[in-house]
């Protein structure tokens, strides 16, 4: 496939990085080609496929369950984090963050157990019908487009591209990996089998159905920070030839794609466009100086897209 | 691809039964087809697809390393299990084992402590690379055979038959994940991707040449019995069409293969060949019981196959 794919990149840095990085990889006539069972490609989604602001998409998910559920039982009514959820009082979400950040995560526990909580004996069938119902309905809260229409299109542009010329791209989340399968092949062209993410512990049940999986409260591992190129490892057996993240937890799998005798690409996306989509660097200030420091391509917004969505 | 695929296989009921699955899911113009990303196909390795007498292969493996530790450090000589490694002491081993199925794990956590101290801090890289030099040079030591032409030439033909029938198949072992990694492209046409199996946690370090990460002292999970369907479902996001296995710990996975609507097949490969291969029920016990109570297809290496290796 050609670079028209990459219709709405600026002819930028960027583009031209990409453009020549996938030549260099697939078959330029200067280089050897890179096997094609070794063309694999790893990308973060919350802030760098799809939307991540004012909310996680699927933060506003869990709050409609956490709701849900202080609706049905008023005992929870008074305690964290059904309180907050029922109340929408995202003061007390944002402070979570805020403190997390500066690291207290007693509060971020807190809202762990109650996620946990709200999904746990259910089966992994009835999490992705609950998924994708909300996924298929809900809209983003101020940007005037349901939430499957929150993918840049940029990227999903670039996922062709790459998969067009041989690549296995791979989803490598830190938001939940059961959350986002129902949609990933229909959103970004990426098979369930190819989507890492976040997952509390699953528990198998026999019956005479075929035995249920369910989800449990007990957690799973976050798909963050180290703990990605730990993931990609375990699902892959690969170290990409190129990442693409945004946010300082995106950092360890950018780094892990480094090779000594393969062409590699670190793709970070700035989120510097609050006229289209939205401006903010909270999260992401360690990650920028990382790429500059080692040379990854910065991917703006405002001046590589020609379109956002 | 025809079954012509299956010559290893007798004209008999389980071969029949293979065919009539695979005719039923790919096109055989009387039922609807199961569309090709559906097709997931899941096998045990150990006893179904590779020989596991008079042990597990990775246990050869295994025991050369803790000997190597031995010859080593003179203080781990008379620990468990360094003294049972470097004296070939099998009965110790058969003891382990023999107390496990009578529901005795301690001395299995004793040899757990001892595989996980051996690969504790070593890198995935050098892991895999430990073991395929092993997987290449080491010999069986009765078959007279190496390694590597230990796997049941019927089960190859069969991922064939079903990789050429659009199956995806998947390796659930119960054995070391990136133990048989290196070698399952060119023994059973799986790529590294596609292998499920059991692993210690690793840990990412970051360092300037992209990052290592390295196998830790502290289990992970054992892709055995009831973990198994979980650890399907988190790498396919898909219940299988197809499950092959030989021992108990493979009956959920089995049980898992089943649908309401769509073709499913399980096989469970009996050993009771003593001519050709070995004859063993020990640990398959409750998996027989369980196959002819539903109507599991039974594979007799003595009936059903024309050649084992």
């Amino acid at each position: 496939m050609t670079p028209d794919a990459l219709s709405s990149w600026v002819d930028g840095p960027a583009r031209r990085a990409i453009v020549e990085f996938v030549e260099r990889v697939a078959d330029d006539g200067r280089s050897t080609p890179v096997p094609a069972d070794e063309r694999v490609a790893t990308f973060d989604n919350d802030g760098t496929l799809w939307c991540e602001k004012p909310m996680p998409i699927q933060l506003d998910f869990v709050l409609r369950r956490l709701a849900e559920m202080a609706e049905a039982d008023p005992a929870l009514r008074d305690r964290q984090p059904w309180k907050a959820a029922l109340e929408r009082d995202f003061a007390w979400l944002s402070a979570v963050v805020a403190e997390h950040y500066a690291g207290d995560d007693r509060n971020v526990k807190v809202m762990a157990a109650g996620i946990l909580a709200g999904y746990a004996g259910m089966s992994v069938e009835e999490f992705e019908a609950r998924s994708e119902a909300f996924l298929r309905s809900a809209r983003h809260p101020t940007l005037a487009r349901g939430y499957l229409e929150c993918a840049y299109r940029p990227m999903v542009e670039l996922l062709g591209y790459l998969a067009a010329n041989g690549f296995a791209n791979y989803i490598a989340s830190g938001g939940g990996r059961d959350f986002v399968r129902p949609v990933t092949q229909e959103l970004y062209g990426v098979p369930r089998e190819r989507v890492i993410g976040s997952t509390s512990e699953l528990a198998y049940t026999s019956d005479d159905r075929g035995g249920t999986i369910t989800h449990t409260a007990t957690p799973g591992y976050l798909d963050d920070g180290p703990e990605k190129p730990v993931r990609i490892w375990s699902r892959t057996g690969r170290r990409p030839l190129l990442a693409a993240g945004n946010a300082n937890g995106d950092i360890p799998m950018l780094d892990f794609t480094q090779h000594d005798d393969k062409p590699f690409l670190r793709l970070l996306v700035v989120h510097d466009d609050p006229e289209r989509e939205f401006e903010y660097m909270s999260g992401a200030e360690r990650a920028l100086e990382r790429a500059e420091a080692a040379g990854w391509t910065v991917v703006s917004i405002k001046n590589d897209w020609l379109t956002v969505f």
